[in-house]
């Protein structure tokens, strides 16, 4: 685990998201909803996948699509409307079908948020799990 | 105008839905955002094609779908967290493929809110609009 | 672990909300969005908060609000638009200040979802955790 | 209204937003859900306020809001999941108090979406409408 987040860390310099809190973002305590911080870790994965692994995501083409099979995340400090925040993004492999990205939200360089996406591959014509293929693997974890 | 408004009320009536205002409908300015009306609109029609017209929205089979193609509100007065409303809907025809949806938005017998959700029926395999079933619009229209 | 974990169970049996997948809580996956099932929670927590301990939520009042501090959830089987669903919630004390709520999401009999929402009581005027009102705690634990 | 809609289209060429559609913007019919073309029109508002007015938005100061009280769309035709679009904005003023902002959504140079945001300005301090302030009125309007 130690090793996986070093390798984490390492690819977490290489890729980075600008994102804004937007007023829908937020709800009547005055900060952004809970929810919402998933949207911001999805813009990331969509930006990252378009931008490094050069596919589309979540649907990759139709026979691979990735499907989230669990979310965590952790607040530590509220975000408000307006609010410029930077998306850290690193990808794991957790098994030859599911990949994990683990983020970290930072505001005026102060780490307001941590969490996780998990995604399992499948064929959504048969909506079963299947490997990676392998140069979208290798890709993803910067290999 | 006032006829289709009257045949509306008269209509409003018999269809009422009660829902509640939730933290995430809310925004930073302490209200519920715009959009979330829209859900509380959605919500309204889904319960009343279910309970008044026997069928599931808006996909209703594989043939039938009902797609949006028009949404209007205005915002009379705002509405905040735990706020307990009634929606009111009154169903027109528009044509033979597009139904308009009216709303009323009420909290303690005051309006809120007005809108409508007009939305054309198609068939998805081809991506086209077609005739709402009679026996459908019929159940719609209260005939 | 398992004791809490049959505590819950136990308190599970005692309160279950009843909700409905709408066409907004669905993505183009043709299955219920990942960021939708906090809704469901947050749906969950607000009755059980209601009906179940008397207070509105998650802002009680001027001096207590329940800010979210960890979620997480478990996706082991997709919701499609339509499904009738089943929340159960077992609340757990973690603190003075957190409360965690745990969820499952059943859809006919099947567990579909898992997850957890932990909230600390804060008092908005001076953003600062507070012991959570003991008679409160108490109706929210059951004792 | 050919005057307001020319002054309009004049001011548009001056100010586009790009955006792109993510999955949870999409539903299971999928398409881009109605309501997330809202989410587009407050991204562009946003953008628009920050660079070319200069304030931030919706909550511009203590006590200067801007409140939403109409929204109107129409869905010519459907957006999907990785689109990318561009979103233009045409300011106009309906009264001292209240402005609208009208959008058009076009992907490949094909306008795919139309409609407006009115919103008064409001003090939340009292809750009351107020004259746009003069400066800002004249950086939303170009003039």
């Amino acid at each position: 685990m130690a090793q996986g987040t070093n390798g984490g860390l390492a690819l977490t310099l290489e890729f980075v998201f600008k994102d804004v809190v937007r007023i829908y973002d937020t709800d009547a305590q005055g900060i952004a909803h809970y929810a919402s911080y998933y949207r911001f870790f999805t813009n990331t994965i969509e930006r990252f996948m378009k931008d490094k692994v050069g596919i589309p995501y979540p649907n990759v083409n139709d026979e691979l699509w990735f499907v989230i099979v669990e979310t965590h995340a952790e607040y530590k400090r509220p975000l408000r409307v307006g609010d410029v925040i930077t998306v850290t993004i690193s990808p794991q492999r957790l098994s030859e079908k599911v990949i994990r990205f683990q983020f970290q939200i930072l505001k005026e360089g102060e780490v307001t948020t941590t969490g996780y996406v998990d995604q399992v591959a499948i064929n959504p014509k048969i909506w079963k799990a299947v490997n990676i293929p392998e140069e979208i693997l290798k890709r993803i974890l910067n290999l």
